[in-house]
């Protein structure tokens, strides 16, 4: 049986609702994945992610979790799901990212990367081998192949390079699998040249993978480049497997990435701008520490349903910020996270009206109101 | 009709379950009550406090509130409760303890007190008519006369100085009340002479009160000491009406001041010590960033209901709180104050069995068998 099935799809476009069949239940997409990169999504317990945010899945993170407190302890203690109290999907990363954005000294061969701990300045290595072993053992649902995260900007020949490294890891990783539990992707390099990308494409699919990721954006090459490739590459990622755009984004770049043809969205942003007092609406964004909204008795959003909406003001939000008080984070990131997941819910509600150009359109016009 | 009633009591003893009837609702006692000094608990949501810890009353801190966000803003947008979310009880402390431990260049006269703000450095007054005044404003349903909590050490000079300055202000405190639908508590000052203690409390019961509070009480005094002054006084402030301890304390305080006849209780301790990774448990203390913790599948008591051991081993919370995420301090402060909440309950449940100091004796066995 195929773990993804397309559900419908637009008659003049290219979103889809499907569905991934995965050993801890069904996602419905397009979905967002929260990002819970140490094995906790910062902030909130998971009955606060499955009742408040109604989350399908979450993310972790290879790098941390390797690092500390180790994949074979957490193996050891029944694996990532049990270790965090989650019943429900997980992903996890290949680690290759955080390597290169967050270690000193790595250096790259064709075998792997070595890099240093910014914990302890301890060396480790990772491969693909190496990466797929430690995934199993985390017990992901869904796990990637390891690749090389194209810095950018690269040259082309940089970039050529860089894609053909991460195609034979590809291969590796595939290889090096030992579970068949688990659904494994592979990822899509090629900086932002059309033609590597393409290339990339074909090796990747050539390889063959559970589902299929464009990696390598949202590092600094702009909003223009990054809806170039998604807008030329979402609908060419094979049709029948899950279509997954890595670290991204807005929700604007969500819709603009569901109506390209991807599936499946992970970013800090939600999270991590929760922490610095920044809620998203329907309207823009919001920042609370404004003095205007000292007195303010309105929720966040009157059209919300989340439990910060339904129980707090702006004023007691703005209190709990300026005051720097735990909560703060907590309540945030509650909303933002929710609103997220509103936003997906409406997108796949709208591809099953067949509304999802006009459901887009209207967000994105109430989206950009505010500025 | 009184707001209190005693429900039953000890035949050879002191200890007492009662009942505390407020405008937000019935309070049981003896009962704990979690310091929410900012208008929140720190790191839980009301809804986790009800349902996780089932607190049935906070506290909430008349000074901090006052500096920021400011008590005529809470009142603008409908009191305390509706401002934080908390349908339960609340009571609001006089700030008096406040403006002596956390402020600078504060000056004592006949009147009131002045004070700097440590939050703009700005310069405060308070007096037993601004402090009930903004008590009225909060809206908690159990207010506090505005005291001088005597400094320790003192001489008796100086400690029947500061009660008889601290009588007179009970007096103008009940004087300044405007809101008839609040318990207005006096406080007992007297350091630790038991004869001031004794002049301390003739003279606030002499103003009549609706409960009675002892304070000054665990400011350095050792626990001996403090000991002393519970044993002598508990049973000795009115029987018809509420007793509360301020800011004590730890789970063997609380038996034994429960034992000496006191129904009420706050203390930063459970909230303050799960930030720092202390965890309460029947056997004793716990610090979970102890290395034996590293792949200790246990929960933290495995004879506790809280979210926390239901679903989290001591492995996970130690990996929570070495790397320094929230959840670890969201996690270990419902524990601990579902612990205090759990012991409150047992001695409620033991006084209505008429076996509390088998209760009592066989959890102090328990708590020190770590040691």
């Amino acid at each position: 049986m195929n773990a993804f099935q397309v559900v419908n799809k637009e008659v003049d476009g290219y979103a889809r609702r499907g569905r991934i069949t995965t050993p801890h239940g069904i996602i419905e997409t397009p979905c967002f994945m929260p990002v819970g990169t140490k094995a906790t999504v910062k902030g909130l317990t998971p009955k606060q992610l499955e009742e408040e945010v109604e989350a399908q899945i979450v993310l972790a993170n290879t790098y941390h979790l390797f690092l500390r407190p180790g994949h074979l302890l957490i193996e050891k203690l029944g694996g990532v799901h049990k270790f965090m109290g989650w019943t429900r999907p997980i992903l996890t990363d290949s680690g290759g990212f955080q390597v290169f954005s967050l270690s000193s000294l790595r250096s790259i061969d064709e075998e792997g990367v070595t890099f240093r701990s910014p914990i302890d300045g301890t060396t480790h290595r990772l491969t693909p081998e190496t990466s797929i072993a430690i995934q199993e053992s985390l017990g992901a649902d869904i796990i990637m192949a390891f690749d090389e995260c194209t810095p950018y900007p690269a040259t082309s020949k940089e970039a050529l390079d860089s894609l053909e490294l991460t195609a034979r890891w590809a291969e590796r990783s595939k290889q090096a699998r030992r579970r068949s539990d688990n659904l494994l992707f592979g990822i899509i390099q090629g900086s932002t040249f059309p033609k590597l990308r393409r290339l990339s494409l074909d090796k990747t699919v050539a390889v063959g993978f559970d589902g299929y990721a464009l990696g390598g954006l949202s590092v600094g090459e702009g909003q223009t480049a990054m809806y170039d490739v998604v807008n030329e590459f979402g609908s060419r990622l094979p049709e029948e497997a899950p279509r997954y755009l890595m670290g991204v984004g807005t929700p604007e770049d969500l819709l603009i990435a569901v109506a390209a043809g991807l599936d499946m969205f992970d970013c800090v942003m939600p999270t991590r701008n929760a922490r610095n007092g920044m809620y998203f609406t329907r309207f823009g964004p919001l920042s609370i520490k404004q003095a205007r909204f000292h007195e303010d008795q309105e929720p966040i959003d009157a059209s919300c349903d989340c439990y910060t909406c339904r129980n707090f003001s702006r004023a007691y939000l703005r209190h709990l910020f300026m005051a720097k008080e735990i909560l703060s984070s907590v309540l945030a990131t509650i909303h933002n996270l929710r609103f997220y997941h509103r936003l997906m819910a409406g997108m796949r509600e709208a591809l099953t009206c067949g509304d999802f150009q006009r459901f887009k359109n209207s967000f994105l016009v109430d989206y950009k109101s505010q500025e």
